[in-house]
């Protein structure tokens, strides 16, 4: 299992007793978990169908660090299922385990749709099969007509 | 008067000094009385348009528990009138009271529209009268090609 | 089973398809299980310690109205276990359901504690109970010795 | 009456028919409220004890700026009142007024103490009365031994 | 440089260190140039482009208020070029300088477009060049048809 | 350099122009930042003290993942310098590079201290150097005597 995501603990995450909020954790697994989802399944429409049980086996302090971490378990036709752990990013210990995460793949009109993936895929796989697909939002340039924005942007430093 | 949504004080709910922050109370009452609003004249389009004034009696600490009552006063042709009060879901101690909150009634041209309301309409009865009426938006089933996926969800517990 | 807190769905709460994100909606069942956790055990403090499995049945869309019901369904020595249903307000479509939420009764040191309590207790009977325990945080009232604030504050409507 | 904070209208500010959500809204007057009495004050420690009535004139649209103007229009001897309006910064249409926001100052107790304050208070004279009496929070230097990145510091451009 | 939008620093702005979180100043930093971007360029389509170096010169408590300032210091073809400071409110003690941000004016289609401004453009001015040209969005009226709801208004206080 | 933490572009993070907010997405870098200082430094208490210039190359759309880099550049007697950089987390395309953040390590009186790190430490090692030394807060159990809640554990599946 790899481990990306980090947060911080603020005191915007706290319940009233000044440990982290249940909550606020559940929203972090969920959006960790479609991000994990739409990377194997190269596809933006994926949706939260199924969460196993869940087990909080300890909490964190405002100023902890922590690490969700995410694997793939079985490949189903239209589904993916994910198994799920969040722990202490420096002593390690576990916070809470998932087993079982299912997301489904969804067609442009929002019907579960085959997606062809049948194993996990790393990142520089994910890249090539990706290889000029996806034009990004340019941030416009300058103007080429704008000599002093360009002469600015020349000494800007 | 009936008290349906509650709120638990967390820290992102403070002002500098520790007690509710009176925007944050805002927000809350705002949101329920569209709430209330939108449930009586079965229309989701509404807005706000009239508060009258607020005497905040007394505030809440952090871990408090608050409850907000809302009850229609007056059903006018195209705007619905409230009356609002917020207390401690624990002592019933009155936090404030708006003695007025005024919501009109929109069609689909975001112009004024009678919603031919004249009376509280209870949840039974809004039930009754939506029946059928909106199909939800189904959460994609798992794909009926998809054996893998059925199997596991049978085994799934 | 009761259905008291009820959520108004916002452009804030959607994820990135256009329908609500889990992770939202799991935060506010976190806070409405603990709310309702607090008022039967009449303790604040107390933690989130299990949830079994979540079956995502339907979603939401921008606009609807959603409600949360909570019902205590065992009364351990330390520990209090609930179900729970999210589901439209006004259709009734039920979004999901969570058999057993667990929280536990800490004391001041964050220990488990005895709750003491076996049934499930109504609000009449919460009030009872309360009646002038907890004084409020009274709202300052203008100063004795302010004498035009006094009058403007007669005048005031 | 000067108009000094903006805000600038984005997703998340807005309701679920797509306009800003007055909930948002009277956050945004709660907090600017609470500065300017702050200021007129030279007290930290002020609540909202009353409101007048509030008539929503127009509403704002995502990306449109709004502006909020305060001014004070009686200094009791433990309260400020103050009049608030809101508008468009660019067309000046006005959203919404409140004739009357009273705000109490309190002492280290949390008990209405005399501010003795009779007039309104402008920047300088702020300024002027505080010169010397507050010492910032220092970021920290980076540490005398540090000769490397002292270096670092003078070649960082 | 003038300084307008104000800040209260209240406890969800805090990084687990208990001051003002370096985040979230940054994040109204980049409002707050968005907005005398768009007031300057008369355009609601500008995007942050570049910033220059930034000097975190002191922090900020709970309970402080801060100011940002801006000003343009250069006006391109299809760019506006700005310096900004945040100080605190009462003490003028700087708390960071942004000696550059740039942002780009772009037409309908996302495109660099020159915006005809060569000089600062004071309020007066914007709303004079403004006037008339952007209709408000009405807060709809108490329809024409109903009387019961019009005499309420003229009874409401 | 590792990029670790990924965000899913949701309707919070857009500005009017619906694209990322730059406000948002500079508040993501502080805190990742941040978090690569606290681990490498071994020690909770740092602060931002300095980020060079920022050149905003692409930005984001609504459902993309984008995903944030950092590596240690300069170890200094009190700070520590990273290099970061943010991209699309399937196309790899740059959305901005920031070449230089310095932190400062702080003592318990928030004075600028050595940290005695000189080079890039990795997970393993840290979490060997921190081996037993912090305990975690423990998510209360089931009490001792409460041998109902234990069965119930027993057959909660």
């Amino acid at each position: 299992m790899n481990f990306h995501t980090r947060k911080w603990v603020k005191p915007e995450d706290l319940n009233p007793n000044g440990t982290l909020f249940g909550g606020s954790l559940l929203r972090w697994i969920d959006e960790e978990a479609a991000i994990y989802a739409i990377c194997q399944l190269d596809n933006q429409r994926v949706v939260t169908k199924f969460m196993s049980e869940i087990n909080f086996v300890s909490s964190a302090r405002q100023g902890d660090i922590i690490e969700l971490g995410m694997i793939a378990t079985h490949f189903g036709n239209t589904s993916i299922t994910l198994r799920c752990e969040v722990r202490n990013k420096i002593t390690r210990k576990s916070i809470l385990t998932v087993e079982k995460m299912v997301f489904v793949n969804l067609d442009e009109n929002g019907e579960p749709a085959p997606h062809g993936q049948t194993k996990i895929c790393y990142a520089d796989e994910a890249f090539a099969r990706n290889r000029g697909n996806r034009p990004p939002v340019a941030q416009p340039p300058v103007g080429d007509t704008d000599a002093g924005a360009r002469a600015e942007a020349d000494t800007m430093h």
